[in-house]
Protein backbone atom coordinates (compact mmCIF):
# COMPACT_ATOMS: atom_id res chain seq x y z
CA UNK A 1 0.00 0.00 0.00
CA UNK A 2 2.64 2.53 0.55
CA UNK A 3 4.66 3.79 -1.60
CA UNK A 4 8.68 4.15 -1.18
CA UNK A 5 8.42 7.51 -2.55
CA UNK A 6 5.20 8.38 -0.84
CA UNK A 7 5.31 11.89 2.02
CA UNK A 8 2.80 12.76 4.08
CA UNK A 9 2.73 16.38 6.31
CA UNK A 10 -0.06 17.28 8.49
CA UNK A 11 -0.93 21.03 8.90
CA UNK A 12 -2.79 21.82 12.32
CA UNK A 13 -4.04 24.49 14.48
CA UNK A 14 -7.40 27.00 14.61
CA UNK A 15 -9.30 28.54 12.41
CA UNK A 16 -7.95 31.83 10.98
CA UNK A 17 -4.44 30.80 11.34
CA UNK A 18 -4.57 29.61 7.23
CA UNK A 19 -4.14 26.08 8.24
CA UNK A 20 -6.32 24.85 5.10
CA UNK A 21 -4.27 27.44 2.81
CA UNK A 22 -1.20 25.82 3.88
CA UNK A 23 -1.98 22.42 2.77
CA UNK A 24 -3.48 23.86 -0.14
CA UNK A 25 -0.10 25.59 -1.40
CA UNK A 26 1.46 22.67 -0.60
CA UNK A 27 -0.09 20.50 -2.97
CA UNK A 28 -0.30 22.65 -5.20
CA UNK A 29 3.11 23.46 -5.56
CA UNK A 30 3.73 19.54 -5.52
CA UNK A 31 1.33 19.12 -8.42
CA UNK A 32 1.76 21.95 -10.38
CA UNK A 33 5.15 23.50 -10.48
CA UNK A 34 6.76 20.28 -9.25
CA UNK A 35 4.84 17.82 -11.83
CA UNK A 36 4.34 15.18 -8.56
CA UNK A 37 1.43 13.45 -7.57
CA UNK A 38 -0.39 14.66 -4.74
CA UNK A 39 -3.69 14.79 -2.67
CA UNK A 40 -4.94 17.50 -0.20
CA UNK A 41 -7.45 16.70 2.71
CA UNK A 42 -9.22 19.35 4.42
CA UNK A 43 -11.68 18.10 7.61
CA UNK A 44 -14.83 19.87 7.70
CA UNK A 45 -17.14 20.04 10.99
CA UNK A 46 -15.79 22.25 12.80
CA UNK A 47 -19.17 22.89 14.64
CA UNK A 48 -18.12 19.47 16.78
CA UNK A 49 -14.34 19.98 17.17
CA UNK A 50 -14.44 23.48 18.75
CA UNK A 51 -11.93 25.99 16.59
CA UNK A 52 -9.33 23.14 15.87
CA UNK A 53 -8.28 22.79 12.11
CA UNK A 54 -6.12 20.89 10.19
CA UNK A 55 -5.46 19.51 6.40
CA UNK A 56 -3.19 17.20 5.08
CA UNK A 57 -1.04 16.59 1.84
CA UNK A 58 0.56 13.61 1.09
CA UNK A 59 2.64 13.92 -2.27
CA UNK A 60 4.62 11.01 -4.13
CA UNK A 61 6.18 10.39 -7.42
CA UNK A 62 3.62 7.49 -8.16
CA UNK A 63 -0.11 7.61 -8.39
CA UNK A 64 -0.89 7.73 -4.83
CA UNK A 65 -3.64 4.71 -4.07
CA UNK A 66 -4.63 6.23 -0.86
CA UNK A 67 -5.05 10.20 -0.45
CA UNK A 68 -5.81 9.96 3.50
CA UNK A 69 -3.01 10.58 5.82
CA UNK A 70 -1.61 7.73 6.82
CA UNK A 71 1.55 7.95 8.69
CA UNK A 72 2.48 11.65 8.59
CA UNK A 73 6.35 11.78 8.77
CA UNK A 74 6.36 15.82 9.41
CA UNK A 75 3.79 18.26 10.88
CA UNK A 76 3.48 22.06 11.36
CA UNK A 77 1.65 22.48 14.65
CA UNK A 78 0.34 26.29 15.28
CA UNK A 79 -1.87 25.36 18.40
CA UNK A 80 -1.12 24.00 21.14
CA UNK A 81 -4.45 21.90 21.10
CA UNK A 82 -3.04 21.08 17.69
CA UNK A 83 0.13 19.87 19.40
CA UNK A 84 -2.14 17.72 22.07
CA UNK A 85 -4.55 16.33 20.19
CA UNK A 86 -2.05 15.37 16.97
CA UNK A 87 1.46 14.66 18.15
CA UNK A 88 0.31 10.76 18.94
CA UNK A 89 -0.10 10.37 15.31
CA UNK A 90 3.20 11.61 14.48
CA UNK A 91 5.30 9.15 12.69
CA UNK A 92 8.47 7.80 15.03
CA UNK A 93 10.97 10.20 14.78
CA UNK A 94 9.22 12.52 12.49
CA UNK A 95 9.83 15.93 12.44
CA UNK A 96 7.67 18.40 14.21
CA UNK A 97 7.59 22.25 13.49
CA UNK A 98 5.64 24.11 16.14
CA UNK A 99 4.89 28.15 16.26
CA UNK A 100 6.74 28.60 19.46
CA UNK A 101 5.04 31.85 19.89
CA UNK A 102 1.87 30.02 20.27
CA UNK A 103 2.93 26.15 21.09
CA UNK A 104 4.93 25.22 24.44
CA UNK A 105 5.93 21.49 23.57
CA UNK A 106 6.37 19.71 26.17
CA UNK A 107 8.17 16.04 27.40
CA UNK A 108 6.50 14.24 24.26
CA UNK A 109 8.10 16.74 21.65
CA UNK A 110 11.60 14.57 22.63
CA UNK A 111 10.83 11.80 20.48
CA UNK A 112 11.06 13.45 17.69
CA UNK A 113 13.00 16.54 15.55
CA UNK A 114 12.00 19.46 17.01
CA UNK A 115 12.31 22.71 15.22
CA UNK A 116 10.83 25.68 17.46
CA UNK A 117 9.75 29.05 14.77
CA UNK A 118 8.42 32.34 16.39
CA UNK A 119 5.86 32.36 13.09
CA UNK A 120 3.45 34.32 14.97
CA UNK A 121 5.88 36.80 16.83
CA UNK A 122 8.26 37.41 13.58
CA UNK A 123 5.00 37.56 11.96
CA UNK A 124 3.26 40.61 13.65
CA UNK A 125 6.60 42.11 13.28
CA UNK A 126 6.19 42.19 9.68
CA UNK A 127 2.88 43.76 10.60
CA UNK A 128 0.39 41.04 9.48
CA UNK A 129 -0.50 38.06 11.78
CA UNK A 130 -2.28 36.22 9.02
CA UNK A 131 1.01 35.38 7.33
CA UNK A 132 2.59 32.63 9.72
CA UNK A 133 1.07 30.44 7.84
CA UNK A 134 3.38 31.42 5.05
CA UNK A 135 7.07 31.36 7.50
CA UNK A 136 6.05 28.32 8.14
CA UNK A 137 5.61 27.24 4.54
CA UNK A 138 8.93 28.43 3.75
CA UNK A 139 10.68 27.00 6.91
CA UNK A 140 9.13 23.94 5.78
CA UNK A 141 9.93 23.87 2.38
CA UNK A 142 13.81 24.13 3.44
CA UNK A 143 13.53 21.36 6.27
CA UNK A 144 11.05 18.78 4.32
CA UNK A 145 12.12 17.68 0.63
CA UNK A 146 9.84 16.36 -0.66
CA UNK A 147 7.96 19.82 -2.47
CA UNK A 148 11.10 22.01 -3.79
CA UNK A 149 11.71 25.26 -2.48
CA UNK A 150 11.03 26.62 -6.38
CA UNK A 151 7.46 24.95 -6.02
CA UNK A 152 5.96 26.00 -3.01
CA UNK A 153 7.56 30.14 -3.90
CA UNK A 154 5.41 29.75 -7.04
CA UNK A 155 2.42 28.12 -4.98
CA UNK A 156 2.08 31.14 -2.58
CA UNK A 157 2.59 33.40 -5.18
CA UNK A 158 -0.59 31.50 -7.25
CA UNK A 159 -2.24 31.22 -3.67
CA UNK A 160 -2.25 34.49 -1.92
CA UNK A 161 -4.57 37.56 -2.60
CA UNK A 162 -2.66 40.19 -5.11
CA UNK A 163 -2.41 42.70 -3.04
CA UNK A 164 -0.87 41.20 -0.15
CA UNK A 165 1.73 39.43 -2.67
CA UNK A 166 4.89 40.80 -1.71
CA UNK A 167 4.17 40.88 1.68
CA UNK A 168 3.73 37.09 1.42
CA UNK A 169 6.66 36.22 -0.33
CA UNK A 170 9.02 37.95 2.21
CA UNK A 171 7.11 36.14 4.62
CA UNK A 172 7.94 32.80 2.72
CA UNK A 173 11.78 33.98 2.52
CA UNK A 174 11.87 34.57 6.05
CA UNK A 175 10.86 31.09 6.79
CA UNK A 176 13.03 29.67 3.95
CA UNK A 177 16.20 31.40 5.99
CA UNK A 178 15.09 30.04 9.44
CA UNK A 179 14.59 26.92 7.80
CA UNK A 180 18.39 27.23 6.40
CA UNK A 181 19.82 28.43 10.11
CA UNK A 182 17.99 25.14 11.35
CA UNK A 183 19.51 23.17 9.18
CA UNK A 184 23.20 24.48 9.72
CA UNK A 185 22.94 24.25 13.15
CA UNK A 186 22.10 20.61 12.67
CA UNK A 187 25.17 19.94 11.02
CA UNK A 188 27.10 21.54 13.30
CA UNK A 189 25.84 19.45 15.84
CA UNK A 190 26.50 16.15 13.90
CA UNK B 1 -5.45 7.18 20.65
CA UNK B 2 -8.39 5.01 19.26
CA UNK B 3 -11.49 5.37 21.41
CA UNK B 4 -14.05 2.50 22.17
CA UNK B 5 -16.60 4.55 20.14
CA UNK B 6 -14.55 5.25 17.56
CA UNK B 7 -16.31 4.45 14.08
CA UNK B 8 -14.92 4.97 10.79
CA UNK B 9 -16.88 4.84 7.51
CA UNK B 10 -15.27 5.83 3.85
CA UNK B 11 -17.38 6.59 0.74
CA UNK B 12 -15.75 6.13 -2.55
CA UNK B 13 -16.51 6.58 -6.42
CA UNK B 14 -16.06 8.85 -9.20
CA UNK B 15 -16.92 12.44 -9.93
CA UNK B 16 -20.30 13.32 -10.21
CA UNK B 17 -21.95 10.73 -7.72
CA UNK B 18 -22.56 12.51 -4.88
CA UNK B 19 -20.12 11.08 -3.15
CA UNK B 20 -18.34 13.83 -1.16
CA UNK B 21 -22.75 14.56 -0.59
CA UNK B 22 -23.35 11.61 1.16
CA UNK B 23 -19.89 11.74 3.51
CA UNK B 24 -21.31 15.64 4.11
CA UNK B 25 -24.60 14.08 5.11
CA UNK B 26 -23.72 11.44 7.24
CA UNK B 27 -21.70 13.70 9.13
CA UNK B 28 -24.33 16.11 9.27
CA UNK B 29 -26.95 13.06 10.45
CA UNK B 30 -24.01 12.40 13.49
CA UNK B 31 -23.70 15.94 14.83
CA UNK B 32 -26.79 17.72 14.23
CA UNK B 33 -29.34 14.83 14.22
CA UNK B 34 -27.78 12.11 16.53
CA UNK B 35 -26.13 14.45 18.68
CA UNK B 36 -22.62 12.69 18.53
CA UNK B 37 -19.54 13.90 17.35
CA UNK B 38 -18.21 13.51 14.13
CA UNK B 39 -15.72 14.65 11.54
CA UNK B 40 -16.09 14.68 7.66
CA UNK B 41 -12.82 14.04 5.43
CA UNK B 42 -12.52 15.23 1.61
CA UNK B 43 -9.85 15.00 -0.66
CA UNK B 44 -8.87 17.72 -3.29
CA UNK B 45 -6.92 17.79 -6.30
CA UNK B 46 -8.84 15.52 -8.72
CA UNK B 47 -6.39 16.54 -11.46
CA UNK B 48 -3.81 14.67 -9.88
CA UNK B 49 -6.46 11.63 -9.26
CA UNK B 50 -8.26 11.39 -12.53
CA UNK B 51 -11.54 11.38 -11.76
CA UNK B 52 -11.35 9.05 -8.49
CA UNK B 53 -13.44 10.83 -5.20
CA UNK B 54 -13.92 10.10 -2.17
CA UNK B 55 -14.63 11.00 1.84
CA UNK B 56 -14.77 9.94 5.12
CA UNK B 57 -16.42 10.09 7.93
CA UNK B 58 -15.38 9.16 12.29
CA UNK B 59 -18.45 9.44 14.44
CA UNK B 60 -17.83 8.94 17.98
CA UNK B 61 -19.93 9.47 20.92
CA UNK B 62 -16.57 11.19 22.63
CA UNK B 63 -14.73 14.24 21.50
CA UNK B 64 -12.62 12.44 18.92
CA UNK B 65 -8.78 13.66 18.74
CA UNK B 66 -7.62 12.82 15.28
CA UNK B 67 -10.09 13.33 12.36
CA UNK B 68 -9.15 11.56 9.66
CA UNK B 69 -10.22 8.09 9.04
CA UNK B 70 -7.48 5.71 10.53
CA UNK B 71 -8.88 2.06 10.19
CA UNK B 72 -12.33 2.10 7.95
CA UNK B 73 -14.50 -0.58 9.42
CA UNK B 74 -17.05 -0.04 6.40
CA UNK B 75 -16.84 1.21 3.02
CA UNK B 76 -19.41 2.20 0.22
CA UNK B 77 -18.18 1.79 -2.74
CA UNK B 78 -19.22 2.94 -6.19
CA UNK B 79 -16.71 2.37 -9.08
CA UNK B 80 -14.28 -0.36 -10.04
CA UNK B 81 -11.44 2.12 -9.55
CA UNK B 82 -12.15 3.06 -6.08
CA UNK B 83 -12.72 -0.69 -5.28
CA UNK B 84 -9.49 -1.48 -6.54
CA UNK B 85 -7.62 1.38 -4.49
CA UNK B 86 -9.57 1.47 -1.02
CA UNK B 87 -10.42 -1.74 0.01
CA UNK B 88 -7.10 -2.75 1.09
CA UNK B 89 -7.60 0.29 3.78
CA UNK B 90 -10.85 -1.74 5.09
CA UNK B 91 -10.74 -2.81 8.45
CA UNK B 92 -10.34 -6.71 8.52
CA UNK B 93 -13.77 -8.55 8.65
CA UNK B 94 -15.03 -5.29 7.61
CA UNK B 95 -18.28 -4.33 6.21
CA UNK B 96 -17.84 -3.37 2.14
CA UNK B 97 -20.97 -1.91 0.40
CA UNK B 98 -21.10 -1.75 -3.23
CA UNK B 99 -23.29 -0.75 -6.07
CA UNK B 100 -23.32 -3.51 -7.99
CA UNK B 101 -24.49 -2.00 -10.85
CA UNK B 102 -21.08 -0.67 -11.62
CA UNK B 103 -18.64 -2.53 -9.25
CA UNK B 104 -17.88 -6.20 -10.10
CA UNK B 105 -16.42 -7.44 -6.60
CA UNK B 106 -13.61 -10.43 -7.02
CA UNK B 107 -11.82 -12.22 -4.90
CA UNK B 108 -10.32 -9.92 -2.88
CA UNK B 109 -14.10 -8.89 -1.40
CA UNK B 110 -14.05 -13.00 0.17
CA UNK B 111 -12.23 -11.38 3.31
CA UNK B 112 -15.12 -9.13 4.27
CA UNK B 113 -19.07 -8.73 5.00
CA UNK B 114 -20.23 -8.05 1.18
CA UNK B 115 -23.47 -6.69 0.34
CA UNK B 116 -24.45 -5.58 -3.69
CA UNK B 117 -26.97 -3.03 -4.00
CA UNK B 118 -27.65 -2.07 -7.63
CA UNK B 119 -28.58 1.66 -6.65
CA UNK B 120 -27.47 2.91 -10.00
CA UNK B 121 -29.62 0.68 -12.08
CA UNK B 122 -32.47 1.74 -9.11
CA UNK B 123 -31.98 5.13 -9.71
CA UNK B 124 -32.36 4.88 -13.04
CA UNK B 125 -35.49 3.17 -12.54
CA UNK B 126 -36.79 5.91 -10.35
CA UNK B 127 -35.63 8.58 -13.06
CA UNK B 128 -32.71 10.42 -11.63
CA UNK B 129 -29.25 8.15 -11.79
CA UNK B 130 -27.63 10.71 -9.45
CA UNK B 131 -29.72 9.35 -6.47
CA UNK B 132 -27.83 6.45 -5.97
CA UNK B 133 -25.32 7.76 -3.44
CA UNK B 134 -29.13 8.29 -1.27
CA UNK B 135 -30.17 4.73 -1.79
CA UNK B 136 -26.48 3.86 -0.81
CA UNK B 137 -26.70 6.38 2.27
CA UNK B 138 -30.28 4.00 3.29
CA UNK B 139 -28.71 1.21 3.05
CA UNK B 140 -25.64 2.13 4.94
CA UNK B 141 -27.90 3.50 7.80
CA UNK B 142 -29.68 0.17 8.16
CA UNK B 143 -26.37 -1.69 8.42
CA UNK B 144 -23.93 0.42 10.22
CA UNK B 145 -25.75 1.73 13.24
CA UNK B 146 -22.88 4.07 14.07
CA UNK B 147 -26.00 6.66 12.98
CA UNK B 148 -29.51 6.63 13.13
CA UNK B 149 -32.15 5.63 9.99
CA UNK B 150 -33.94 9.11 11.51
CA UNK B 151 -30.89 11.01 11.54
CA UNK B 152 -29.78 10.39 8.84
CA UNK B 153 -32.98 10.95 6.81
CA UNK B 154 -33.26 14.29 8.39
CA UNK B 155 -29.94 14.91 7.02
CA UNK B 156 -31.05 14.03 3.53
CA UNK B 157 -33.85 16.28 3.52
CA UNK B 158 -31.85 19.19 4.69
CA UNK B 159 -28.63 18.10 2.05
CA UNK B 160 -30.62 17.98 -1.24
CA UNK B 161 -32.34 20.39 -3.18
CA UNK B 162 -35.90 21.32 -1.60
CA UNK B 163 -37.37 20.08 -5.51
CA UNK B 164 -36.03 16.97 -5.55
CA UNK B 165 -37.10 16.35 -1.65
CA UNK B 166 -39.63 13.39 -2.62
CA UNK B 167 -37.28 11.76 -4.81
CA UNK B 168 -34.34 11.43 -2.63
CA UNK B 169 -36.54 10.18 0.22
CA UNK B 170 -38.20 7.70 -1.75
CA UNK B 171 -34.35 6.48 -2.29
CA UNK B 172 -33.20 6.56 0.95
CA UNK B 173 -36.23 3.98 1.75
CA UNK B 174 -35.71 2.20 -0.66
CA UNK B 175 -32.20 1.86 0.29
CA UNK B 176 -33.27 1.43 4.24
CA UNK B 177 -35.83 -1.29 2.92
CA UNK B 178 -32.60 -3.58 1.26
CA UNK B 179 -30.54 -3.15 3.89
CA UNK B 180 -33.82 -4.41 5.64
CA UNK B 181 -33.78 -7.30 3.25
CA UNK B 182 -30.14 -8.08 3.81
CA UNK B 183 -30.03 -8.27 7.32
CA UNK B 184 -32.99 -10.36 7.43
CA UNK B 185 -30.65 -12.85 5.17
CA UNK B 186 -27.69 -12.53 7.48
CA UNK B 187 -30.21 -13.76 10.66
CA UNK B 188 -31.63 -16.85 8.26
CA UNK B 189 -28.21 -17.87 7.36
CA UNK B 190 -27.13 -18.09 11.19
Amino acid sequence: MKSETRKEVMFGGFGGQGIVTAGYITGQAAVVYDGKEATFTQVYGPEARGSACSSGVVVSQEEISYPYLLNPEIMVIMSQEAYETFLPRLQQGGVLIVDSTIVKPDKKAEKYRLHKVPATEIAEKMGARIIANVIMLGFLGKIWGAVSIEALQEAVKAGVPKKHLELNLKAFQTGVKLGEKALKRKIIKR
